[in-house]
């Protein structure tokens, strides 16, 4: 693990495609392909399906680890989570409202049981095809809705934050979610706005310095408008995300998409990786006055194998 | 309009039948019947229809009002939220988020148009049908759940409350909830735990005085607990309810409910009576150091004609 906090790029600021953090919200058409590997190429994901991940910007697979692989991974979420260690660990980030820890970030380089995982041809394979090169890990976490109130995530693409603060320059980025719960319809699970991968929203307002720190709790900077999200919905309608403990969501990183809060007493669990090509690795920040910390967002681009 | 905030009747202590409020959460069977009237008496309910509200504590009707009256009551609903008469009444209650109007009590005194509705035989026929008696109108309001992350309401039964802090002695009660925008999977509907109604959940701690001020917003005394609501979902599991505007919802007053957030750009509004028998009209609150007052605990019981 190299720890480089600075970034390792030179970069004229002429070169940002995908403009955000000015004074007005600004939308900005994708100038970047969907799918990076050549039509055709091999991998797990059959052409129909990278056809409608091209299209919709999001794939679903009913069972991409099995049941016995589930406790497997659910046990190894249950020790971290309960580790004390791991719970004062800058890592981990607690629910404001119930104190319990709410996600566990970096878990490929504290559990070597989620390390085998990333390096699953099942998942980084899917990766690779996507993004049609090597790929490494830009970030990875554990995340658990408790149930009883346990916030959601509001609206948000995360490459807008992976561009501002991260400093990746191109969509050539993407995003697993492999449920360790089952996701019900009422539980607080996924929903995204099909096809609104498709245009960046740039949004307005400066990024305050540590700006981390509150929007993984919750949202500040690169927040849409209301208006902005009433015209996207308008457009695409919202999908929300349902399926079996084991099953997963590919979604590429300029998604719309959110959480509600779940107010059941059914726990919503799973474990989240972004894969990035590694020639698209991160420079500085495009809108922000440092990068966040390496356990959010890599500077450490050896390529998954 | 009688203005009387003083109970009506005299009670012994010793005929509470639903205890709550006390130290320790405890659960009652259910004391009385779901449906009032008697087998085959007439109504607009059909026996099997009837049979399944007296089995899961709640019937929904697909198309209660026409697409023109939802028009009519939609337009009602926004003259009233927008009137700044209205706002400051104290029968409004505000969004502490984004300060807008949330509920508003009583409207079928405020507005004829909702008098109407309270008087519609599809609606008041219903309520009489699974009463048995006559019925008058313990609480009307209109509910908006603006979008772009408008709170939901934590779970709870209605009757816990109406008994502790209203004095309504017997489950002789039942909602219908109108919605005058569409129910989508999305957007914080109601949930109910299907046949909750039959077991009584008395809630832990002591009420506090004006305690109706903060609950409306967010629940404190009358919370069920995590283990309480862990058992009862096990045990029936939880409804999510979606459907068209115009459709309704009747629920039995002791279902055990609740609804998330709603962080999509679709408004949820609805119109939301609930009747009593005039056979169970309020007495003393049975755990309240005063009753709440008269716009949202009615005092006075003429029977709607």
């Amino acid at each position: 693990m190299t720890d480089v906090l600075t970034p390792t790029t030179a970069r004229e600021p002429k070169t940002d495609r995908y403009p955000t953090r000015g004074t007005a919200e600004v939308t900005t058409p994708r100038q970047d392909p969907v799918v990076w590997s050549v039509p055709g190429a091999p991998g797990p994901i059959e052409a129909p399906e990278l056809q409608g991940f091209e299209r919709n910007g999001f794939l679903t697979v009913d069972q991409l680890i099995t049941p016995d692989e589930v406790v497997l991974y659910r046990a190894e979420l249950d020790r971290l989570i309960n580790d004390p260690g791991v719970r004062a660990d800058e890592r981990s980030i607690i629910e404001p409202k119930s104190q319990d820890v709410r996600s566990v970030f970096e878990v490929h380089r504290m559990s070597e049981i989620f390390a085998q995982l990333v390096r699953d041809p099942r998942v980084v394979g899917r990766a690779r095809q996507i993004l049609g090169s090597d790929v490494y890990v830009h970030q990875s976490r554990i995340n658990v809705k408790p149930g009883f109130g346990a916030s959601g995530f509001y609206w948000h693409s995360d490459f807008e934050t992976w561009h501002a603060e991260d400093g990746l320059a191109s969509m050539r980025t993407v995003s697993v979610s492999i449920a360790l719960t089952e996701n019900l319809a009422t539980n607080g699970g996924l929903m995204i706005m099909p096809g609104s991968h498709k245009e960046f929203l740039g949004c307005a307002g400066e990024t305050p310095r540590d700006n981390y720190r509150q929007s993984l709790q919750m949202q500040g900077a690169g927040t849409p408008s209301d208006a902005a999200l009433t015209r996207i919905s308008e457009e695409h309608g919202i999908k929300l995300f349902t399926g079996n403990a084991g099953s997963a969501t590919w979604f590429d990183c300029n998604c719309m998409h959110g959480s509600g809060d779940n107010i059941t007493p059914y726990p919503r669990s799973n474990v989240f990786i972004v894969f990035n090509s590694v020639e698209n690795a991160a420079v500085a920040p495009f809108a922000a006055p440092v990068p966040r910390p390496d356990f959010i967002g890599a500077r450490d681009f050896t390529p998954v194998k």
